[in-house]
């Protein structure tokens, strides 16, 4: 029989500041990894303070408070190995990972490559580490380093690895979702396990906080680049594994490249510290020996996942699915899939980790606010979901009809709220001051104060009953400013606002497959309208959504010029008028609410613009 | 008689992005030092660029426009030696200044020190430079460095000048104002200085930028720290100084530990590469020769400015006056004054640079918008500054008297549109809504309706005449969340935003003092009050000003505990009350519009808080 070393991955969702909470959770994951006899158990990065914590990393009371809750952690870590995400201090700061043994602080890895780009300023606020310590337990070393340092190839995991020989590295992370991230994160790790030889247990954090979304989807891989197993992605999740810590030496010394590599890399490398942890030696093993050797069984099982059902007392959601190579599981079918999910947590956790039970949002009969109501009730529920139809002499009689179907069909609570009245009485007091006020005369200043007046009474209902208001604007009016701030744009929270209109389509024919039908086919197929003035469609302005969402990518996430863009076969005029309104919304964007990074370029603090801004893309 | 170099500082006010404006600047203050014979002329960091042009640095386009009008600006450079910053790039890119000597690039400095805190993201952009160069002319050295970079001691000016042999270190510089930072400014300069005994010409930038105000404030020390010439504040301006380049030399020799200093340096320090420019010699030199000489005359004259007051033609404001110890020049005669400025600089850079004429404000008659209403009429002129007087039924008789009263004194142009039928007709639409609809019976809702519909109305004149909305709200009411998001925090530009309300009332007594009584007595000695419901006061809901005030600068500038505010003789439960209501504030920040940094830390990119966040100060 092999040796085997057990290994907890806690995949948990922690709240920024809420020192208490997360360590609440920290401590049932340890105590239940004691209870399974767990030899070492990993949180995610700072798993103690959450992430990102931003400017309140500048703040003395705030690390003294994280360095309180570290302590508290290793009081509760008898005879256990506790690996956690925390701030560090000496005369600087550090993002850090404690290795706790025992209730004694074996020792701080400080993070070495810190991102400083996209939404990430790291270095504004740590310093980097130097050293790259390897740990031996049960006569197995293990290397551990933080999220950023995975991502070179020849940064700590590989001197933990080669020189340090390090049979497994323990790699926590707070790394956030978008498009494509969870499977080039998986070919990352197969190219890191392959290359060095090496076990890796990445341990990512879950959870909602402000723009971004952190999927979990932690993964235990072998030194072959297989997976032994995935945690579930977008939720809390945790499992426990019976590592084998023998075949990858064996492995390893049929591979002279292995060796060729260990010695050109001694000549230049400092030599690896290596820190003896104690291995627990106790009555418990006994006690747990039961259900250690029914694990056991399994892990002779190449390659099958090997998951203990843990306390039955326990709040933690945990398939009893076996290990796929395919990432996407049970419950996550396809990309839009994959993207509600992300909406969905992103959007339940801005609102409950903000004190709030109940959002509001108004409902227009269109697409977009159709979304937008089944993520609200996914993430609160349909009784915690409240939608306001707000009916001018612009709306359609079908918008009404389409938006109480579907208010049926989600099963959430309506409020009618006609604005005819109050916006006569408005455009009356303004009479001498508008250039025309005849109400049917609409130029855009009255199609946006019929907006704001909407977005007036959400916020009365706001104020009244506490509820957050949802923004329902998507990522192509977003981007071009074919929104009215302070009007449509009203909210706390923005779901969608990263999301492009041909995909809120294609996210919305997803759901009707799954969820029968949930949103009315009419919304779906209608002609899509802000309904302000007469007969206006969106395309009075705007280019057909897939060219317009086509330019847009490629401006905004491929930074591509103009004349880039036109090669690819669009009209010259229409990129030029769609790079523009993109430049001159900036205004409108910066006071946006905030929403769930969903692509690889969102807005906000992943793309900085200037407002003041005289460059223009269009030279020629 | 002495051997002299003559140098041109070129304050100007570039914009981000504004390539051909920025050049056409350039070109014009390179032709005027031409004319006048200069040897060597400098340019602000980043001049042709603007500054910070933040993710515009990463569009291929934007860093290849920049190379082209470098082209163009060492084109224009025959018998000169221009230095300007830009964009380097080889296959990394660089915060740089160009040295151009007679049409050619005779090298590029690469800033060293990226400022990646406060304000700042530079190691988001740029790579960090290593080499610091000196340059020869005239038989004189000099060295080149770029802001940061002089903010250490063991930085490139120590290297240029103590091992290089520079005796003079241009440094040019983008440093954005706050309160004090001038004086803080010429201390450090006076320190690196007499330190490395080395003249020091700084050349900042001026002008607005989103949330920055440049202030210039340009200026040529000596080794002996005597300030040789000063440029204005807040203002373009530029100076011409013939600097002696022998006297150094002699009191260098005199100086043992300069040259201790200098022997130790030199065992660690890498040989300084030397570039020899070329000297003009020319026809012109003769052309000149008696402006030359005229000047000369005033050299010896130890510590007197030496301005050439340039060429008629010129559309530069430059000043007449000698230099002094003092930097409160003729114009800023207090810190009033000069956050004032500061103020109207920021305010119309924002509204011109943006491509407006025209501000519309809501005038309530409060201290607030009688201040904003000023800072307008000063930044576009009282003939593009529109008020708006939107009385409810709760406002009071004086506050449409005294806004009046203002509206003549400053000569602005006015629109009364009253709101109480419009809000009621809002109620009435709300009706069985509300927990209560008797539009007498005020709470929250109902305020902060008042104040969005007030809102609204601006944003409706907005759209109809293209005027940009500044809104009103100071740094005392924004901190806490005494104000209401898409109601008075509506606007393009929020001029008084990093203002506490006991500056406003300090500005605004400076202003009366010096304008005659631009600000009626009674908007000044009213007791604050936002007038949404009766008998209302700020201090219903808010301590005193003065004693906000003070709290505030501890927990937002200082970022102190609670405790230990508490400690300077604060009422614990009012420290406590004030923290806890700028902690729940963070999301309508986020939504507000930018306005100008003037204190330590600003809300904005300054402090970068999550919305979604924990952690309480208040654990006792």
């Amino acid at each position: 029989m092999n040796k085997l070393i057990r290994l907890y991955c806690a995949q948990i969702n922690s709240t920024v500041g809420d020192f208490q909470g997360n360590f609440e959770k920290i401590a049932l994951h340890i105590e239940r990894a004691k209870e399974l006899n767990c030899d070492i158990i990993a949180f995610p990065e700072l798993a103690i303070t959450g992430y990102p914590p931003e400017d309140l990393v500048l703040r003395p009371a705030f690390i003294d408070k994280n360095l309180e809750y570290l302590s508290k952690i290793k009081n509760i870590s008898e005879n256990i190995t506790v690996i956690v995400g925390f701030i560090s201090k000496d005369i600087e700061i550090y993002n850090s990972a404690a290795v706790i043994n025992n209730k004694k602080i074996a020792a701080v890895y400080n993070k070495q490559f810190l991102p400083n780009y996209s939404v990430f300023d790291e270095e504004r606020y740590f310093q980097q580490g130097s050293t790259a310590q390897v740990f031996e337990i049960k006569n197995m070393l293990f290397g551990v380093n933080i999220c950023e340092d995975i991502f070179y190839s020849s940064g700590p995991l590989q001197k933990q690895a080669i020189c340090g020989g390090a049979i497994l590295i323990i790699n926590i992370s707070a790394s956030p979702y978008h498009i494509g991230k969870i499977s080039e994160r998986e070919k990352l790790l197969f190219t890191r396990a392959t290359d060095n030889k090496v076990n890796i247990l990445y341990v990512n954090l879950v959870g909602g906080q402000d723009e971004l979304v952190f999927d979990g989807s932690s993964v235990l891989i072998n030194e072959k680049g297989e997976i032994l197993y995935r945690a579930k992605p977008f939720e809390e999740d945790y499992f426990v594994f019976d590592l084998d810590t023998e075949e990858i030496n064996f492995s390893r010394l049929q591979d002279s490249k292995f060796k060729t590599q260990r010695d050109l890399m001694r000549q230049s490398t400092e030599q690896i510290p290596i820190i003896k942890l104690k291995n627990k030696k106790l009555p418990s093993d006994n006690k747990n020996s039961g259900s250690r050797n029914s694990n056991d069984k399994n892990t002779n099982n190449n390659n099958s996942g090997n998951k203990n059902s843990g306390n039955k007392n326990n709040t933690f959601s945990h398939s009893t699915y076996s290990t796929r190579k395919d990432y996407y599981i049970e419950n996550v079918s396809c990309i839009e899939e994959e993207i509600f999910k992300a909406l969905v947590l992103g959007t339940k956790d801005f609102v409950l980790k903000n004190g709030f039970k109940k959002v509001v949002l108004g409902l227009s009969g269109g697409i977009d606010s159709a979304l937008t109501s089944v993520i609200a009730s996914f993430a609160v529920g349909p009784e915690n979901t409240n939608v306001v139809l707000m009916p001018s002499i612009y709306s359609s009689e079908g918008s009404i009809n389409d938006s109480l179907k579907l208010i049926k069909n989600i099963g959430i609570n309506y409020e009618i709220i006609p604005i005819k009245e109050s916006y006569s009485s408005i455009i009356k007091s303004l009479k001498d001051k508008l250039i025309t006020s005849d109400t049917n005369d609409i130029n855009i200043t009255k199609e946006n104060l019929q907006a704001r007046l909407r977005g007036l009474i959400l916020m009365a209902l706001s104020n009244e009953y506490n509820w957050l208001v949802l923004a329902t604007g998507n990522k192509s009016e977003i981007s071009v400013g074919y929104c009215t701030l302070y009007g449509d744009m009203v909210g706390g929270f923005s779901p969608i606002k990263d999301i492009y209109k041909t995909m809120v389509y294609k996210i919305c024919n997803f759901l009707n497959k799954k969820y029968n039908n949930i949103i009315p086919e009419n919304i779906i197929k209608k002609v899509p309208s802000a309904e302000l003035k007469p007969n206006q469609t969106d395309q009075d302005k705007l280019p057909p959504y897939e060219i317009l969402d086509s330019i847009l990518k490629y401006y905004i996430e491929e930074e591509r010029n103009p004349e880039e863009i036109i090669k690819e076969g669009f009209n010259k005029k229409i990129v030029f008028d769609v790079i523009n309104m993109v430049d001159l919304s900036e205004y409108k964007r910066r006071q946006g609410a905030p929403g769930i990074k969903i692509t690889k370029r969102a807005f906000g603090k992943d793309r900085r613009y200037p407002i003041t801004n005289k460059f223009k893309n269009l030279n020629n």
